[in-house]
């Protein structure tokens, strides 16, 4: 049996993959040569989640790896109809993310339950200005998103007090579907934006959405920035139909220096880092290292993504 | 029997005491009036918990009142030895504050590992700047001061996954005594003052102390200015020996435009409003008229303050 190639989209070696000397032959390709080294790959390591190479590439001639891994656990810039039709397995990151990101939305949501951005800014003031805050514990939120990302937020916000409500493609258990998103979110105090990029939830945070929510009302998106309208949600902040919101997912990465959305009142701009707490990088190698193992081993792999619906099943997860 | 009489040290009437209409002669009081007024009443009520105006009036002649209950959990500002001596049943707000500071140290302890401050920061400067930040669960606590405030940061900490320690005056079952301190702020990420501002703990937090932590570790302070020597913590953050502070509360409250701590250094500076979530003073005014129904049916009295000791007794407080 020949030693199998695993090929790396990005330009420097991701820690960890030392640990297969002798096991694989790798390779690493940019957006230029990828679509040429395609051909001679048994796995596609996607190491630089933010490129759409692979969906630029992938339609070509060939033989195609037989398994693509992409270190994220959205998947929506690689997927393209020849992926989705192809035998190919697509795995992802699942595991890695989503205690960081829930600890981020909750920190996010209690700075804004604190009113710390206006803290800080009154702090540069140097004006003492005593004002009452908000009680976290008993106030409503909506989760977006079902996924494992969705539910750890949910755990977290529960732990917190916050009554939770998790909304997802389709009703099941304790989930509700999409169907009461709207009279969920009437009702919120907080909504996470935490689904997947899917041609159902493009552009589903746009001002009909925003209109229905209460005048006290924070919405965060840690999903993906193009679940959420931006021209829409700056328009809802500027006239006050909610009372702030905090995007770390944007249409466009990374944010522009002239976008209007840094200036834009009451909302929080932050780069793209929710789930990216020290050592993350190492734990994305190793996880890829250990799911090789299983690969050639034979194993069935974990974290195996729906190619067409966009994101792993949650019959795959358990509650 | 004759209509009890209610001395209300404040300008405005606090809320809820209309409830008391026809069973309490209800009179007001400011620092220049207090002494006069205070042999003819039967209770006095500290509402503005920011005076001195009782350490000041007390020792003087004539009757005194016998309960006195503060709108407060700290009950330094009124304590002194001749109120500590006489009979009169010292009361405070326990309950009313706990959980609104737990959260409100929860969410800076969040802004710190979330880097939320220099977020903020960047986007003033348009600049998109990825950053790892660190996870919170697994990182470790000391939280100083093991009364109602102590025990409920340290649940809501735990709830978030943090290794608490908790330390108070003297160690009793989960709780450690003073003598572990030190051993214990040196492995900690996070120090939270919550102790009652005594002779024993008053400058706890100084220069000795900043130098036993942590490079990573941050402080905050959410008990009583005085435990802290601010001139120190800001010497210990301009060398960098922690990363990073928070005070709700200082040496002199409102701190004045010109004090250095605004421009310290990785310093966050609030306007002791930790405990002040909306409709507290409505919850304080409610506490009052429910324990002044006990009162003048003679029963006893819930959050006695141990006087001699300057505070609840933690024998009081149910684990």
């Amino acid at each position: 049996m020949t030693t199998p190639v695993i090929l790396v989209l990005e330009a420097d070696p991701p820690p960890r993959l030392g640990r297969l000397a002798g096991r694989a032959v790798v390779r690493y390709a940019d957006r230029r040569t990828l679509a040429g080294l395609l051909p001679g790959a048994d796995v596609l390591l996607v190491w630089d989640f933010t490129s759409d190479a692979v969906r630029e590439a992938w339609p070509g001639d060939g033989p195609r790896p037989r398994w693509v891994h992409t270190a994220s656990a959205g998947v929506d810039r690689l997927l393209c109809p020849e992926l989705a039709a192809s035998p190919t397995v697509v795995t992802n990151a699942r595991g890695v993310f989503e205690l960081p990101i829930a600890e981020y939305v909750a920190g996010l949501v209690l700075a804004f339950a604190k009113d710390l951005p206006r803290t800080l800014e009154l702090q540069r003031l140097h004006r003492w200005s005593h004002r009452e805050t908000r009680g976290l514990a008993g106030t409503r939120a909506v989760v977006v998103g079902a996924g494992p990302v969705g539910r750890e937020i949910m755990r977290l916000l529960d732990a917190l007090g916050v009554q939770v409500a998790l909304v997802g493609r389709t009703a099941r258990r304790t989930i509700h579907g999409v169907e009461d998103l709207d009279r969920l979110a009437a009702g919120a105090d907080w909504v996470i934006g935490a689904a997947p990029l899917t041609d159902a939830t493009r552009g589903m945070f746009d001002s009909r959405f925003f209109g229905l929510l209460q005048p006290s009302a924070h919405f965060v998106n840690v999903g993906r920035g193009a679940l959420t309208v931006e021209e829409d949600l700056a328009e809802a902040l500027r006239r006050r139909w909610i009372a702030g919101a905090a995007l770390d997912v944007f249409q466009e990465e990374p944010l522009g220096s002239r976008s209007p959305l840094w200036e834009v009142p009451r909302l929080l701009v932050s780069p793209h880092m929710s789930g990216d707490t020290a050592g993350w990088r190492d734990r994305l190698g190793a996880q890829f290292v250990s799911m090789y193992e299983l690969w050639s081993a034979g194993e069935p792999l974990p974290n195996v993504v729906d190619i067409r619906r966009g994101y792993v099943p949650s019959t795959d997860i358990p509650d």
